[in-house]
């Protein structure tokens, strides 16, 4: 295995700099969160009772983290959608936000063409492509993301906006003190999880030590069960690896009876159990029964806790453990974390068809 | 690895009848359906235009089935809680449904007390428990569970009491012609995959063996995207094993760029397609081009075509399908299918807590 503290390795396989990337994700949540507090929304907008958000991928775990985030509101409902059909409640009471980095994604471009047929509230969020034109076309406002790098680590430009957005709609109230939080927080994480904080006290590479050679698993509840499922993501597009993701308390009930078998593979697996104070008492309880179940089957395992304070601040900091992780996971593997040719040759085959 | 074929295997590793169960899900299905025709809910809940499903694991599966087979609906909007909370946005127009078969799940009874203090419409799903109590003592009306068997093995009762309501309501139009259809297509399935229909010609028996030794990946779309879910929980419950679950087309975003790492593992991963039809013609294509991806990487994987026309049967046709692959996998791992003894040493932990 190769050694994280080496500094040498992150230009040999990482030419294309996910690290800077990766770095620069507060400096990006900031200016994210400050462009879109300038942008203006029409006000009837504020009317919607319910919003939902088109989108795949990178472009997806945005609105997940809003919705997360939004779980104590009564109204708007959020959803998030994952395919090529627009819901069938979808009417004028709804804000429809497409989310596509690209603007090419062929899922999100169906589902808001069938939106452009509904007299729904609509909005955009790209880089460009096609969605940016059908938008302009349809005098649909485009909020225009001003960064450059692979989807997934455009974060801050897929959740920092809708957010904003939330607030400037009065859903949610005031929130820049949890903002400014959140961007302490991520300035403080970077120091400790960077490549040149030496392992011995960085939980970043330890974490993506322990994972290395085994099959991902990411536990999360509440407001970090969808940032289990980011974890998920970034392990199979950066480190080109195997992982999956639940939710506690669901996984009680079923994926714990699993641990027996195949009793050889047992000790390829790596569970990360994501903890938050913000989550339910009970809930926390079953964090602790659970990795004594694992403890038991001889399941490796380790639980993190999110650092912070606030609810934003904890899912961010956790986000961002992922992000480290999945990124020394590929420099584990010897892997470029940044291509993703899988995917390019799946939307080719899909052109063909 | 035992032979399925061998008859006298199941009087040995069975000994508490779960083959007995799934032999009778056809019949269960019928009577469930019946019972629930005969069952009159208070008029102003077609009012509702909003489901809310309280309810864990077993209990659970069917109000997600549900809400896969209403994807057409306007209204009303259906959501399934795995939680201990009530979201904030019950009101006076939502129905909220807390089902548990035990009636004891304590995530179900304390959302369900949260529920007891809004003027939201109510109905309890169970065989009785503190549910069945609470619900008495408020007046709520009782759907009880005539039915007994382990949890998961009483889907009938928690999926077709929902469509039954949902008809009586007026949410869905007469759906009695889908229904048999699905009955009997479920009686044909049974002939096709019960223990004494030999391997040779038996899809179940064939695919546990393909799992054994492996940890089970199901993936689905559309309609199956929680029956999905439904194979990854029996495989954990009744197979005691490791399983994940994933949907189409949003896999095609990040699972597939992973299947690259721990390189030793891949050959120990079995992926299972469930498609179905009714799936969208581009996501059908993905099914393709996904299983040509898992073949280039020498991913062991199998493509499942759902059985019957209708959705409700084609769904009920593939989850039966996972029952009996979960079955057959429990004893080629000569493990009882029946008891969950994880899920009762947690529910002590939790209750000394």
């Amino acid at each position: 295995m190769v050694n994280l503290d080496d500094l040498t390795l992150y230009q040999r396989l990482d030419p294309e700099g996910m690290l800077e990337q990766l770095k620069g994700l507060p400096r990006q949540c900031h200016n994210a969160w400050e462009k879109a507090l300038k942008f203006k929304l029409p006000p009837e907008y504020r009317n919607a009772d319910k919003v939902v958000v088109l989108g795949m991928g990178g472009s997806a775990i945005g609105a997940d983290l809003l919705r997360s985030l939004a779980h104590h509101l009564k109204r708007p409902l959020i959803f998030v959608v994952r395919d090529y059909d627009l819901p069938a409640f979808v009417d004028e009471d709804t804000l429809v936000i497409a989310s596509s980095y690209s603007g090419n994604t062929e899922e999100t471009l169906s589902a808001f063409s069938q939106a452009l047929n509904t007299r729904c509230h609509k909005l955009v969020l790209t880089t460009g492509g096609r969605l940016g034109d059908m938008a302009k076309k349809a005098g649909v406002p485009v909020f225009t993301i001003e960064h450059t790098s692979p989807p997934r680590a455009a974060l801050g430009y897929s959740l920092m906006p809708l957010i904003a957005f939330f607030q400037q709609l009065g859903f949610f109230g005031d929130v820049s003190a949890e903002v400014a939080e959140t961007l302490a927080t991520l300035e403080d994480l970077q120091r400790q999880w960077k490549n040149d904080a030496l392992q011995s006290s960085n939980l970043a590479k330890q974490l993506a030590t322990s994972l290395y050679g085994k099959i991902a698993v990411i536990y999360g509840a509440g407001i970090l069960s969808e940032v289990a499922r980011r974890w998920k993501t970034q392990i199979n597009e950066n480190s080109k690896a195997w992982a999956f993701f639940e939710a506690l308390p669901e996984l009680n009930h079923n994926a714990v009876v699993g641990y027996a078998m195949p009793p050889e593979l047992l000790p390829k697996i790596f569970v990360v159990l994501l903890r938050s104070s913000h989550i339910h008492p009970r809930t926390l309880i079953r964090y602790q029964v659970t990795a004594e179940l694992l403890q038991q089957r001889g399941i490796p395992h380790q639980t993190v806790d999110a650092p912070g304070k606030g609810e934003l601040a904890q899912m961010m900091g956790i986000v961002y453990l992922g992000d480290w992780v999945s990124y020394y996971l590929a420099v584990l593997y010897e892997v470029d974390p940044t291509p993703v040719k899988v995917i390019d040759y799946l939307k080719k085959r899909l052109s063909e068809a």
